[in-house]
């Protein structure tokens, strides 16, 4: 049995309650599989404030960098809602992106064939739907510099800076590229290079990567991303792999995210790039956020979090079967009736968050 | 009868088509209604290219300056694609918005009952949909500078610049409080306050607005973009108006048209500043665009043009009862179940572009 270390960063709101469902997993394989895992844990966001002053120590980002996976929580919540910028909880989230260097975003936007009457959509339109959202993550406009107020031909002005270097986007354009090729080979590009000079790029270096990158096998759209979220609301199985920068993959995923209408299912992993031993720092974080109104009630839904646990396993520890199980046993759990009240309907019996954990693991 | 200028840039695809049914309905008012029309036409995008070389000549800008108001049809086109930057056909209608200073563009989203059906949406989510974007049309990162390949801490990145000073958030703010007045008296305002510099002052400003504008009848609230668009999927008939910057309106504006389900009914409004003389220059658009695919062949829907010229006849022109005869004339040929072909379904009549405008002649 290999000793793998896992850092937990609950945060705040329903971060902590979800990342307890996680133990009980990690406990199951420790009794069960061919692995342990060594737990750690810290603070993040308004909690690391509340403590320490700052969203994210020095030692919890050391932390970070040294372990095999971060699982993390959520973060935010009313109280923190006035903090200065480097104060504000997601300070805390976009540290560890940045300097763990995690410019891949994976976002599965997938269906669960008994939750499809929970989405806003005709079921036609969602039933079956798996997309798969490549959001690159370490550039673009929310790291930019320069930004701020300044000075500009004699008037104030506030900017922000959109900016890509070749590099940050030939590594995700790989990313995505690599994916589509498990799936089903076709991968949309969106951009405004209708409007946007960084857009023109990424279109050209995407295809460039497409080009030369050997990947002939996979057909390369390119679509406006006004169109492209137009197109999830009006069409989302047309697509296969979406690949986009930093800002428009936030939008577009949580459009995606808002599509399934379980926004309690849904996990992601944030991947850096695989070092000279095959190892890649990376973090899982539900698609979910802290959820304030709901915290400490026991009333949350684990399973996004319990699925991005199983992308850990997947792609952090290569145990490809160990992930199916979870994913089975979640699938398992939902067939059998069993409801957290986000994803509650008519005839199912609600439970709360850690009777959802205790029931992942008797499917296990 | 007073007169006014109109000027008419058909664009591309199916925009000229489209544009010929306004002039059946002007034909009307100038035989039936206190007022004329004096109508100019010019070419833009690729027309104007292929004719010109350019996608808006000088000659076709100082006559949009001069008219009372501009009717654009759409621009763009398979043809066009692969343009240099200051080619493209988008160039030309980007040249209008900056040019004119049309910063406020109004969009709105909303529901037909007999239409209703044609949504990816569950009826009961979007029956009665009435919310109106107003997205600020002449700053943000689609006009900020620098711009494009520039060398920046020793390495080649590609930049936009995402610019706003406080009046132009002032002005766009200011717009959305006095429409949302004379409607449900909520503002929700959209930015990424949590990640961006430009967010934060966005944030403030439209604070300090509602505050020091005497907007306190209005219910401002705040909401960060990605949600804001999870929302618009979830829960759209939770908002009245929302107010954004140039990029989130784009993608905002996109998603809120596609709950509809009838892209093909969408008109929108960008409008200047009130000058000395009460006067203000503006352009009416279509939501949808070109179409290249269904262009010259009758089967484009006209109605979101003659929904824009309404638009034009309220807000350029002060005429909100005949605005209500254009608008009450579309609903009744609706009602009548005639339907182009993008609204086409079972038992319903399908004709063409021409008779759908001689459709809304008859019910006026
Ligand atoms: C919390 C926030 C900084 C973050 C983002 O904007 O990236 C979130 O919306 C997300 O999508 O992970
Ligand atoms: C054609 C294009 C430049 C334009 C934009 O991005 O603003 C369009 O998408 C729109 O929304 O009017």
């Amino acid at each position: 049995a290999s000793n793998k270390t896992l850092l937990m960063l609950p945060g705040d709101g329903i971060g902590p309650e979800v990342c307890d469902e996680v133990r009980k997993v990690v406990d199951w394989m420790d009794k069960r599989r061919a692995v342990t895992f060594d737990i750690k844990e810290d603070k993040v966001g308004g909690a690391a404030y509340d403590a320490y002053g700052t969203p994210l120590t020095d030692d919890a980002m050391d932390k970070a960098q040294n372990a095999d996976a971060v699982l993390f929580g959520a973060v935010g919540g009313p109280q923190y809602d006035n903090l200065g910028w480097d104060a504000r909880p997601e300070a805390g989230l976009l540290r560890l992106r940045k300097e763990m260097d995690l410019f891949a975003n994976l976002r599965p936007a997938v269906t669960f064939d008994a939750l499809l009457e929970a989405s806003t959509l005709k079921p036609e339109v969602v039933q079956g739907l798996d997309i798969m959202i490549v959001r690159e993550l370490t550039a673009g406009v929310y790291f930019g510099e320069p930004r701020g107020m300044q000075m500009w031909e004699g008037k104030e002005r506030c900017i922000d800076t959109q900016s890509y270097t070749r590099d940050e986007i030939v590594r995700v354009a790989e990313v995505a590229f690599d994916l589509a090729r498990k799936r089903n080979k076709r991968v949309a590009s969106a951009e405004k290079a209708n409007v946007m000079k960084t857009g023109v790029f990424w279109r050209q270096t995407v295809a460039e990567v497409h080009k030369d990158g050997g990947y002939d096998d996979i057909e390369l759209s390119n679509v406006l991303a006004d169109n492209c979220a137009m197109q999830l609301v009006r069409n989302p199985k047309q697509f296969d792999v979406i690949v986009t920068d930093n800002l428009f993959g936030d939008l577009l995923s949580d459009v995606a995210a808002m599509l399934t209408g379980s926004l309690g299912m849904l996990p992601s992993a944030s991947l850096g790039a695989v070092d000279e031993f095959g190892r890649r720092k990376a973090l899982y974080e539900p698609v979910h956020g802290s959820a304030p109104d709901i915290a400490g009630q026991g009333k949350a839904n684990p399973m996004a979090m319990l699925l991005s646990f199983a992308m850990a396993l997947r792609y952090s520890f290569d145990l490809g079967d160990d992930a199916d199980l979870v994913e089975q046993a979640a699938q398992a759990v939902l067939s059998t009736g069993k409801r957290t009240l986000d994803i509650m309907s008519a005839g199912c019996e609600a439970i709360s968050t850690s009777q959802m954990g205790d029931a992942v693991i008797a499917e296990l």
